[in-house]
Order: C-alpha cells, then sequence, then structure tokens
C-alpha cells in the first residue's frame, strides 16, 4: 500500500505545477500560502517552490512536468515521537482496565511495561522490524516523511541496542526519514528496582556509548517522572549525551510537574514532550532555550487525564509546538497523525494552523532538522504530502478519514 | 480499494475453515467464541456456523474450501446511526470556532446545518452520491457490510426524497445493506421559523408520505431537542410513520433532558439514540419497550459533551446498547466504527465485549433486521469480517489502524 514506487528517481528535475501549496515558510504569515503554486524537484531536493508564474522559462522547457490538478500540497509529516518499535501488544490489559481490573491484578496478571519489555526483548531485530511494520506502513499512508523512533522497551544493553537496530533497518525498508532516540532510561527493570542509579550507571549510559558507537543513536531521551526518573538522575544521562556530542529531549511533566522541562531546557533540549503539567517557569525556560513543546493528545486521550497542556502560557512566550502520536502499546495505541491533529483541536483547542505547522515545521524542529524538511523551500528535502481536498481545515476536522493523494520523499513519488 | 470482488458469488457451498468465530449467538455466553470454528456459506446464507470437529462429512466433499488460517472472523459490522449523504463539509466553520469565532459569527458566515442544507440541495441525486461515495467506502474498508442512511439536510420534500435516493443508489453501487431512515424532522428551515408545527404539517408529513410512496423509507426518526422539535411535534411524525406502518426511532436526550426515549419507546422505537442526558424513567420506558440505545461517541467527542450517557442504567436494566459513527458533517465528521469503538471504550467505558457487540449484533437489532444480520448463525445472511488480529480486544484497543482481511457480504468475499 505505501510501498509502491510508481516514478523512479528523476533523472531530470521535475515540476510539479497547478498546485495549491502551504509551503510552511517561517518567513510567511500563517501556512505560508501559494494558490497558483509550482515546485521544482532535482536529485531529491526542492529547487524552487513559489508562484507558477515566477519559474523561469528555462527550468519549464527541461523539467518532467507532473499536473498537480489544483490539489493542496503539504510538507510531508513529521511524526516525531514514537515507540512504534515495539514486541507485543496490550490489547488484554486494556481489556482488563474496562473489566474493572485494578492496577494490582493488572500488573500480577503480567500487565504493564513489564510486559512490553518482555515481549520486546523475546524479538530479534528482524522479528522486532516485523512486528513495527505494519505501524509504520499505516503512518506513511498517511502522508509521513520523517519519524522518529524510540528505544526504551529493552531496558538491557542488548535490548536497547537491537530496538534502535530495528529502527535503523525501517528506515532502509521503507522511503522515509527515521530519526533514533535513545531512552534507555525509560523504565527501571525489576532487577533494579528502588535503584535507578545503579541501573544508569550500569546498563542506562554503558548501552548509550555502545549504541552511540553504533552510530544508532541521533537523540538522547527521558522519562523524567515520579513513577520514572528524577531530574537528577535524568541528569546523569544528559551529562553522558552532552559528552557524546548528542542531542537530548525529555518525556517531561505528564502526569506531574517535576521541573523536567526547565531541566531539559538547561541542556538546550530540542523539546520537552507531553508537559500537561508544566508551569510557568518551565514555559520561560524553554522560550528561552527554544526547546520546542511536543503534545502527544492520544496518551492525554488514552489515559483519560483532565489536565489540559498550557496552550495558552506556550502561545505567549513563543514555544513552538509540535504534535505527535506517541505511538506506544501501554498509552497511545495511536497510529495516525491526521487523528492527532483533530484530537490536538478537539482536546487541546490548537488551531487548524497550530495542527498544520505541528506535524510539519514544528515536528521537524523538534527533530533538530528543520533545516532539512518540515517546510517546502528550495534547499530542502523534496519531502511533500499532496492531498484531495479543498481547505486544509479539512486535514484537521475530518475523523478516521485519510484523504491523501500521494506522498513525495525525496523526489520519488509513492502513491497510496 | 473496497468494490475489489476477488471472487464470484458461490454457486457451490463455501467452507470457511480453520477461523476462530465471534459468532455473537446470543444464546452464547459473551461473544459466544468458537476457537476452532468453520462456516458453511450457499447462495449468500450461513448454512452452519460452529465447531469445525462438528461439520457433517457431506459438506465437507461438496465445498469450495476456504482457508482463514486462524484469522478471527466477526459478524460484518453494522453503523446504525449516519448521515453520509449530504453536500459540503463544515470544515470552515470548525476551524472558525478554533480560531475563537461566537456562535454568531460562524451564524453570520453561514456555518451551521443551514450551511449543509444549502450544499445538500444544491447537488443532484448523482451529486449526492459521488459526494459521499468516499465516506461509505472508508466504513467499508473497515468491515462494514450494513448502514443505516438518514435524511435531513434537504428540509423541503424534493430534498427529503432526493437524499433517501441518494442513499438507495449508494447501497446499487457497493456491496453493503443500505437501511434509510426518514428525517425530516432534523431542523426547521429558514422559511418556517417559529413555526415548526407548519413545517411538520406542510414539508415533513408531505415528505414522508411522498417518500414512502416511493419504497424510499426503512424507518422514520427524528431530533428532539430544545434547539429542534418537542415530543408533541416528533408524536405528530411518530402518528403519521405508525399510520404508514413504519418503524421509528429518535435523536433523544442529546443535550438535555425532554423525555424524548421515553416517547419514542411508548411508539415500540427500535432505538433512541445519543441519551447523554436520559434519566431513570427513560431507562425504564426502553428496557419495557426493547428499544435499543444507540451511544454516539463520535459527537460526544467532537462538541466536548461533558455528560456521560448513563452506562450503568443501561446495563442493569438490560437494554441493548449499540454504537454508531453519527457521521455527520457538524458535530461528527467520524468515518471509523473501530474508533468508534475505542471511543466507546475510552470515554464512556463500555467493555469489549459491549463494544463488538455494540457495532454488530446490536446494530442490527436497532434496525430491526437482527434476524437477518449481525450474528454468525445458520439462515442469516453471509456477512462476515475476517481480521488480522491475535485477539479480540485488539479491535477495540488500537486507534487508527485497520486490522481488516477481507469482508464478506452475502457470501461474497471482496478484500480491502
Ligand atoms: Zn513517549
Ligand atoms: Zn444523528
Amino acid at each position: 500500500m505505501s510501498g509502491n514506487k510508481l516514478f523512479a528517481r528523476e533523472q531530470r528535475p521535475s515540476l510539479w505545477r497547478n498546485g495549491r501549496l502551504a509551503t510552511l515558510d517561517p518567513g510567511q504569515p500563517g501556512l505560508g500560502i501559494v494558490e497558483k503554486g509550482a515546485i521544482v524537484t532535482e536529485n531529491g531536493r526542492i529547487r524552487y517552490a513559489g508562484p507558477e508564474g515566477e519559474l523561469p522559462v528555462s527550468v519549464i522547457e527541461r523539467a518532467e512536468i507532473i499536473d498537480l490538478e489544483g490539489r493542496w500540497v503539504t510538507p510531508g509529516l513529521v511524526d516525531c515521537h514514537t515507540h512504534i518499535v515495539h514486541g507485543g501488544n496490550r490489547a488484554r490489559e486494556f481489556e482488563m482496565r474496562l473489566d474493572g481490573a485494578t492496577y494490582e491484578e493488572i500488573a500480577r496478571a503480567g500487565g504493564g511495561i513489564v510486559s512490553s519489555v518482555k515481549a520486546t526483548n523475546a524479538l530479534s531485530v528482524e522479528g522486532l522490524v516485523q512486528a513495527s511494520l505494519p505501524r509504520l506502513d499505516t503512518l506513511l499512508c498517511e502522508g509521513v516523511t520523517t519519524i522518529e523512533i524510540k528505544s526504551g522497551y529493552g531496558l538491557s544493553i542488548a535490548g536497547e541496542v537491537k530496538m534502535l537496530e530495528a529502527a535503523r533497518v525501517l528506515g532502509s525498508m521503507r522511503p522515509v526519514r527515521v530519526k533514533t532516540s535513545y531512552l534507555g532510561a525509560h523504565a527501571t527493570p525489576a532487577e533494579y528496582k528502588d535503584r535507578n542509579r545503579d541501573y544508569i550507571a550500569e546498563i542506562v549510559l554503558p548501552a548509550l556509548d555502545e549504541a552511540h558507537a553504533k552510530g544508532l543513536v541521533d537523540a538522547v531521551d527521558g522519562f523524567c517522572e515520579g513513577i520514572a526518573f528524577s531530574t537528577e538522575e535524568i541528569g546523569l544521562v544528559f551529562d553522558r549525551a552532552e559528552a557524546l556530542g548528542l542531542p537530548v529531549k525529555l518525556h517531561a511533566e505528564q502526569l506531574s510537574n517535576l521541573g523536567g522541562a526547565a531541566l531539559a531546557a538547561d541542556y538546550g533540549a530540542l523539546s520537552a514532550d507531553h508537559l500537561e503539567y508544566l508551569d510557568d517557569d518551565g514555559v520561560v525556560a524553554m522560550a528561552a532555550a527554544g526547546t520546542v513543546a511536543v503534545l502527544l493528545p492520544g496518551a492525554y486521550y488514552s489515559i483519560n487525564e483532565k489536565q489540559k497542556p498550557p496552550v495558552k502560557a506556550l502561545r505567549a512566550a513563543g514555544v513552538p509546538i509540535a504534535l505527535a502520536t506517541d505511538c506506544n502499546p501501554g498509552t497511545s495505541p495511536l497510529t495516525s497523525l491526521l487523528l492527532t491533529m483533530n484530537m490536538s483541536a478537539t482536546l487541546f483547542g490548537l488551531t487548524v494552523e497550530e495542527c498544520i505547522a505541528g506535524v510539519t515545521r514544528e515536528g521537524a524542529r523538534a527533530l533538530g532538522i528543520v533545516a532539512e524538511t518540515g517546510t517546502i523551500q528550495a534547499e530542502k528535502s523534496a519531502d511533500l504530502a499532496i492531498w484531495e481536498i479543498e481547505s486544509l481545515a479539512e486535514l484537521v476536522y475530518r475523523i478516521g478519514f485519510n484523504p491523501l493523494f500521494a506522498r513525495v520523499f525525496k523526489g520519488e513519488r509513492i502513491d497510496r
């Protein structure tokens, strides 16, 4: 469905004409709309994006011409926070909870993150890839061209490395850009119960070193929460990331306010994610550091959270807002970035423009790659999503409907 | 995607073997699970459904054998409450609301139900069919084999009849069972402002007579609400339905408690739908009449409602519970019955079994056709959904993921 390459990588330039562009050019107001727009791509990169009337004649003569027939074009979508690589699922636990089971009963039945760790560690790299591909393909079908994938269900040196290897393999199997985040500090395995610092010293840091040496780590993440790691413990991991020259990001303020976002900002983090319990000090720190707020409405929805992230404060402070699926088996088994946009609007009150920017330009910013993708501008990677819609608002308004016409990754068109 | 017929209607019996069946047989506990199950279909009907070991040898010898390879099979899904036939969309209004527009500003900009009435009346039957087909196809892709379609955006004799004609055409274009509901009493058109009774006398009843005479009406519906019609006004419509021998159903207790559900029960209604503000008297009346409670979480979610339908009271009274998308352009632009199940569990606390029964057996009951479809039992229509899942709970647990392997309508297999 998503891997079907109808057009080979272009040799001569391609001219995508007769389109309506949402360029997301930050120098333009709103979404950077160009109503009668054209895009020229060559060798996987955008050479021109703008009004069709301003195209040089020389380009028109040389290029292969593709008629967009008035369709809307956005940057290819960016899902900047996922845990799509994992074994098993937690449907049984979901069912038990609906049947009224307590947390203890679920734990006794082998539920919780422990079950995902067990199922993940039971699989080989190839097994993890096969388990994760249907999730990846579902996201790609909706126009995703860049996806972040975290480790964090290994919780052992070998397990964490294996997950990151699976993420790299996924990136080689499909036309998509994969950015990895190392999340050894996701949970404490049973054998280190109440010994977080030992776990960090003996597993998290050595696994990071090994994965980094193998070229498997694009960023370092952690889960800062009462049920996970303290700011001091996260600091130990971030110090090592800094020493290795790796950018950091953090699951922060999801269930309570520990000051994780401010800690992340102190380290110049790319993003702080979740943020339902973020306070004003955290907002100020993020704004000063240019740290992106990644909102994850799928988790908010799934755990029946009532506290919403402080959208107005983030806006007022000028903190960039990105959106992501948080696709994970426990608290957000969500594989739709379109639905993520609808949830962000419906549940958090984000505007249509914020939603679309959140899954394109700001998603790329949260991954530190906004110079490479996330907007339709000259010199960037030719990553596009072409839509069968009359207005951009339809991308956010509809629920459970996919109007993607085609996806373009590095200049290569992939039809649905 | 959904109209691809790989297998012609069978001439000799088909034996679908090696399946795990959720028969929904009401005589069995839970979902009527048969772990090593087989189904025999012939001439569009189920001849046998049960343990593979109990199949008569004579059948095995005659039948064309299809190996289900251990996949789960449920009844084909039933979406028992939709408004998929309509022109236009309300994405602009959705966007304005997120930008902070007031109800008055949206109305001045031409928003609200008025805009859907205008866009619907502007289209021919063929235009309505073309506008609605992508929505229908999206639902079919998830295993729907029966769909209810309402009128209610014409609000004129010609407009209401046209919508029902479009619904019938849709049913002839795709392998799906369409049941129509006449919903002339959906809203009062501007020209009848504050004259509901005149509108009923001059439009609603004559349109019903005409549509019924043309064979376009399977049931009669209404919207009983402060912003729509009173119980007395709905009674006028139901009296005519009764005189014509048509079953009734009602949008009731969505925004306030007017006693619509009890009124519907008095008329022996098939269903009362929405029900967030249903009180105990309404529950008792519905239980006594056997009226199905149709819950519509997409509307609850989209309008940010806080009041939940009284699920515990409905359960305690033994009222059957069905679930539907309520697919409509204003308050539930939702085209996924799988997501409807997840919302029903997550937002309303329904169990996995209630969710699956709600989109199969109870959906069929809400349409008065549970003798024909909605369970996997001998003599019923061979309407099945075959799933690529390991447990039934996965159908409810996942968000934005479609594990359908194939759909079977009247014995005919349609691959995704
Ligand atoms: Zn996460
Ligand atoms: Zn409705």
